[in-house]
């Protein structure tokens, strides 16, 4: 049921490598990833894990800092770019990219993906 | 020294409120903060602290990831977007902006800053 939204985002980011959909806690609860070659492969469930315990540390410094709670975060690697939108108190998306990847764009798509993963994990 | 590029970069992004150079142990190399109403009054080194430990936890995950060393991390949360650029092993350079501020003006500054600032420490 998330699979359409998640193949979308990946898809139609150039440079989008994979799509997840997550609880806070880093368990996954759906991803997709496109066609990879063998040498950068990158596990998309393994980046969302160390990603969840980094998104609760800053959700800690934003409620001591009172700056309302994180809505996006975006980690530019040399390697990796990754995305992350938050989608509710449980749950959020992250979209891994290539570094020379179309940050704007899946900024963009997150943006409009979130609101129908919230849809469907409510529904 | 370094106050004249990190007033530039405050002064030039629309909505920038304070920018900062820091070490990745959390002490503040210099700050600079435009005026500010007292309303949503913000501390940058404060701010600075809190991010510094969660860019710490990033390079962590970068290195467990592979994916090359952290060069830019963006965190918008409902009140405050923090933009942070890597200047070199040791040093950061963070730039908060108003939500409305402009994201990919801050950025791009950022971008142009941190050689500087790198230049000036290494001086």
């Amino acid at each position: 049921m998330f699979q359409e939204n998640l193949k979308r985002l990946v898809a139609d980011t150039e440079g989008g490598i994979a799509g997840l959909l997550m609880g806070f806690d880093g368990i996954a609860v759906d991803s997709y990833t496109g066609p990879q070659d063998d040498v950068d492969k990158i596990d998309i469930t393994t980046v969302g894990m160390e990603f969840s315990f980094i998104l609760t540390q800053v959700r800690k410094a934003a409620e001591i800092l009172e700056v309302g709670g994180p809505v996006e975060v975006a980690i530019r690697a040399e390697k990796l770019t990754i995305l992350i939108r938050v989608v509710n108190t449980d749950y959020f998306i992250a979209l891994a990219i290539r570094p020379e990847g179309n940050f704007g764009k899946g900024r963009y798509l997150l943006r409009v993906v979130a609101p129908k993963l919230h849809a469907e994990l409510v529904a």
